[in-house]
């Protein structure tokens, strides 16, 4: 079944200088990470441990913001601007890569780390790779 | 396969006062109605009938920011409090209403809209649907 | 100096239904509101207490979300409907409540939590009477 | 009187790396350019030219978006990444220039694109002086 992102992109009947599939790929990463970051923020919240968790929190709720914002920006194609898209698509890589390391480094302790950590890799890859064909 | 939100809820030690399932796929509809709504706004703008669009063009930017908001509140569960909740997913299911009222007056002509309304009817009905297990 | 918000409203030609030195005031509150909450969400995690400031935490980014929604939707006049802006309105008071109290009960601790119960009660109050002039 | 923002950074106690006053005086133009965006989009709306401004529409949009997002961000000091933090401002003034250049060519048309121009350009100057300092 294809993701409300991917239809909804189907109806656009103006062109559009990327891939479709791929930007529905990438779109559907971003929620995904916004979405794990956000649970993960609040799981992390909830642990006994909390005090050797803040940095992950702190890390994750950067992460969701930047992934939101992103996909956001990439669902717009009126008066495409690549400047914007490809600033914010690195910003956003950063992101992703910071939040994977710092969940990477609890997913042995906390589960929600580590399917938070996955997220994060899966969304920062798609960003690289959506980058890659933008130059 | 789970969505990500499911698995994240999964790995909630804490209790939750609500059906986990139900929980995510709630969550997951205002995600997927954020999201439509966002590229709908923006398909609106592309029409060179525009100006007959800027009532769904407003209704759209409200729906995916309420249910941006609401899929966060819902995804936090440590010091639960149900007022904030209920009430937030009151306004939620108004936006979600009068969003899917006004795509479904276009949706004849805008494919666009025929979809963004469908998301929006989904997600009113998981809103609804939760409120009346929360009283 | 009148703020951005006020000079803005004064650019807008159509008509709006409500008060606009009003409606400014109550937007910037909002603003204010979500940046103190944005801060004191952080400032709790940096605390060597943060074990006993988590439901301040959590209470702080609903309330930030939430605050931040409502001055959006508070902002278009297109398409008005004042069964969303009444609804999102009661939400927004009701987050606003319960973070001032969860923050007032911080307050003789922490600086951060009394600066931010303080801008939680005056958006709390501006909100409720933006609403008495809705009904 | 000060900001909310800056009252809030003064009550921080452990050290961050950039100067208080500065930082605040970019959130609040973070903040200020993000308001000025969001009503400038709807008041783009209610113009009888709307077709002619879809582009500004859009580029407010992301503006706001990324401003928003961008404040959060610099609002957070636990576990501070100064990696996120930059390639996050330097998305940020491209948005701001963008918009603000957009604007421009319609603020001698309508009041609230030379008001938003203002805003932007401010934006634009304020995150570039703070990249300025952070390398």
């Amino acid at each position: 079944m294809p993701s409300t992102t991917k239809s909804m992109l189907d109806t656009y009947l103006e062109s559009i200088n990327l891939d479709r599939a791929r930007l529905a790929a990438v779109i559907d990463a971003l929620n995904a990470c916004a979405q794990a970051c956000t649970a993960c923020a609040d799981a992390c919240l909830s642990e006994d441990m909390v005090a050797e968790l803040t940095k992950c929190v702190r890390t994750n709720l950067d992460c969701a913001d930047i992934c939101t914002t992103t996909a956001r920006v990439l669902s717009r194609h009126t008066g495409y601007d690549a400047n914007i898209s490809r600033s914010l698509l690195e910003a956003c890589a950063a992101a992703c890569k910071a939040c994977g390391d710092e969940c990477a480094g609890h997913a042995g302790m906390h589960e929600h780390c580590r399917v938070c950590a996955d997220a994060c890799r899966a969304c920062e890859r798609a960003c690289r790779d959506l980058l890659a064909t933008m130059s």
